[in-house]
């Protein structure tokens, strides 16, 4: 527990008291009037957040948490960068809307800085409002490129929260608005810690996954399928860093079948795993790449498509039948300037590698060893998930896919008690800091970690 | 032409040349770098825009026009307006972001203030980016609460550009995207200009468009039929104020079949029409609301829905199975605060209300009277659609339905070059500047207008 003392102030200026006061407040509204996401809206007690600043947010306490969560995974610069927040206030006073037909240099500049560091040519950016929208737009692209209209997509994945975009995830999440009716075929993607392929080592998975997808488009008809859509990383689902070749493959497959790749670069990318993509890990060139949380940081809603060119061609003298009012919004793609030019000033992606490679990658190994509750750790950059098992020689996770249980709320609760906001989904911690994180942030946190385990641990003995 | 002096200054500081040189390079990148929505990509040459403010934009030239657009009727409250731009500055450097589970105070706020002003019960909101989200959730809420899955939406309608939204839009812009397998259903609504009913009275243009619907109900199978979803007065298909009557009779079937009533009033909500809502003209109170544009003037991406008590419950103690990132941002949610409490201190719904009835809609009527390019005129508030025709007494439009002509692609650029922007589609023109607009503008707007009809009833001729 960090409280800080009543007399202090908070980074924004507030003081712990009228930042308590403020919270009540906020709070008792939200109760009143906010419907929440993935909830049962009586059930629920949101924890308010005042202020925050780099690693660090502060709750309606007054109490100041180190945040691993990066919210939900989007926070890469950390909060309230100084050049980012400048930027917002400089184009608002300058410019704050335009509609899409229209042009302005904040959106062109954006465009410029992205297509400068996606792989490939993919140098043509459509730009959307957050990933779920990114998703649906490229598959629709997908769709009128090749004329086809199945989309490939694997389990353990999460697209996002529309209609396409959640019939595309491979989650219990997606049960619930699937009525089979969205031209969407699932398959199993390369896990060896949880293998569906019988395989023991990774060049097996890597292999069996492959053939086990071949099949699959096989037995689909490849002249039905329009494209694949892969995580690069697969994120919420559990930071399975795809084994060697694996990705490659599908590429191959997708040549192979005129099938459109699209990796879905939401989370992994812009510099989470420790490069720009996480697919730059991989040597290999999707045709669409979807992308939205870190391109700014989420400090004002953006997200976006980048396109091949031969998919433009598609929609050089056709006219692309989607769109939407904040396409390109300047407030949004100023952001995204300001954040990719201070990353890539400070060295912030270099920074995420050096921690994942270095520190936090072995810190969470060397914890793996010591808890009977670990059943695997895994990840890249800072990009870390805690496999958490009732029992590490069957493997039984310490939730139910889809669902939670008292060991692990107490896992999370203690973290957070001890001041260490994790991302928790399932079965899994999440340790996933924004990428300027510092060796010492990481020990504190790991270390909060360890002691939240240790009671897991009993717990099961 | 109002060609700006080469030594002036813009609104935002930057010098006219200074604005053309940047203009020239956003041009530039525009054309290598940004995907843009509805459009075939090689034959699109943006207007680029520098600078706004109040009812103004600058373009790349220096030229000022009056924005009879609002963007793409979005910007209510104008541009620029000083107390958003501040909130915006205010709440970047208080706390950007904040993930959806937790609370804050900008969101709490926001949703309180949309809650006072919605129709009925409707107190519960669910922040989105955009209106398409705002849509897609709407849906998923009323098919789960009801455990029904057809939608039903009228033609001559739009709902956004994801999967499910672009499915229910009654506009040729669905086709591409429209695979039969949406559960959606279209009906046709009152249009008593270009009645399907053969009606030649208002009454009767709302007797049988309810017969119509309730006819439609009883082939479809009440007990199939998830929501109906109505525009309160459908924007972009052509501002159809629905006939006296019509709305309440909706809301009376959805009452008999056990139908959820979705009003969408992303463009026609926060005082577009001359009321906070265009519902509030009918005394309807529908279950969800969608909101998005006006709410915030497009500063910052924002849309969501109201809901009603009933379909709250359905969610108190079961999971809602969506969400976004981006839910209730604090950025976005901060400028609808500000943008809310500024239109209601300055009384910028009764301005709308006021320029309507007494000058706007007066010009535009005194002007169908002159022109035989106009077939109609219609609409309330700020919200006013030129139909033109190429016949009045056939009523041909000047442009085929979904699609455009050199007559009205002439129309629009005669207005731009005489220094106002119009919104157009496909036979009409809509003046739909914001609602700050003030009577001196309203009749400098319609007189350009006047000179640009001039010429279009003289080809006609
Ligand atoms: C991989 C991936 N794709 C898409 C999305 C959806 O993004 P949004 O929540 O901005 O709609 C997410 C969100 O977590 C994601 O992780
Ligand atoms: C009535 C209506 N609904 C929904 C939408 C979609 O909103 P957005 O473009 O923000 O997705 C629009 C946009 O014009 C609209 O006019």
């Amino acid at each position: 527990m960090t409280l800080t003392d009543d007399t202090a102030t908070l980074p924004n200026g507030l003081t712990v008291d009228a930042a308590r006061a403020e919270a009540a407040r906020a709070y008792e509204l939200d109760r009143t009037h906010v419907f929440h996401s993935w909830s049962a809206q009586a059930e629920i007690s949101p924890m308010t957040i005042t202020a925050s600043e780099g690693c660090y947010i502060w709750d309606g306490d007054g109490n100041r948490l180190l945040d691993f969560s990066s919210m939900l995974v989007n926070t890469n610069i950390g909060h309230q960068h100084p050049k980012v927040v400048a930027a917002i206030a400089d184009q608002a006073a300058k410019l704050c809307t335009v509609a899409p037909q229209h042009a302005n240099a904040a959106r062109s500049e954006a465009a410029r800085l992205i297509a400068e560091r996606t792989p490939g040519q993919l140098n043509k950016i459509f730009f959307t409002n957050g990933g779920a929208d990114a998703v649906e737009h490229a598959v629709r692209m997908a769709r009128l490129h090749t004329g086809r209209y199945k989309v490939l997509s694997r389990y353990r994945s999460y697209h996002g929260g529309t209609e396409t975009a959640i019939n595309l995830t491979g989650d219990p999440r997606r049960w619930p608005n699937d009525h089979g009716n969205a031209g969407i075929v699932h398959f199993f993607g390369p896990f060896l810690y949880r293998s569906q392929f019988h395989a023991t080592t990774e060049a097996e998975e890597t292999e069996r996954a492959l053939a086990h997808l071949h099949d699959l488009i096989r037995m689909e008809g490849p002249s039905t399928i329009a494209a694949i859509i892969l995580e690069s990383i697969p994120g919420t689902a559990g930071i399975m860093v795809p084994p060697p070749g694996y990705l490659a493959g599908v590429r191959a497959l997708c040549d192979e079948y005129g099938i459109v790749y699209i990796a879905d670069e939401v989370m992994a990318g812009f510099g989470r795993s420790g490069k720009w993509f996480a697919i730059d890990h991989f040597g290999v060139t999707p045709d669409l790449l979807t992308f939205a949380k870190g391109v700014n940081s989420g400090y004002v809603p953006l997200g976006g498509v980048a396109i091949s060119p031969q998919i433009y061609e598609t929609f050089a003298h056709r006219a692309y039948p989607g769109g939407l009012t904040y396409s390109g919004h300047p407030l949004a793609t100023a952001a995204a300037v300001a954040t990719i030019t201070a990353m890539a000033q400070e060295g912030i992606v270099e920074n995420a590698a050096r921690i994942g490679s270095e520190v936090l990658g072995p810190a969470l190994q060397e914890l793996a060893s010591r808890h009977r509750c670990v059943g695997e750790v895994r990840g890249t950059g800072v990009f870390w998930a805690v496999e958490l098992v009732a029992d590490q020689a069957t493997r039984e996770p310490l939730a139910p896919y889809g669902s939670s249980s008292a060991a692990m709320n107490s896992v999370i609760a203690d973290c957070k008690k001890a001041g260490m906001l994790p991302f928790a989904n399932y079965n899994r911690i999440h340790m996933v800091p924004p990428c300027i994180v510092t060796e010492e942030q990481v020990r504190e946190g790991v270390a909060i970690l360890d002691k939240a385990l240790e009671a897991a641990d009993a717990a099961l003995a």
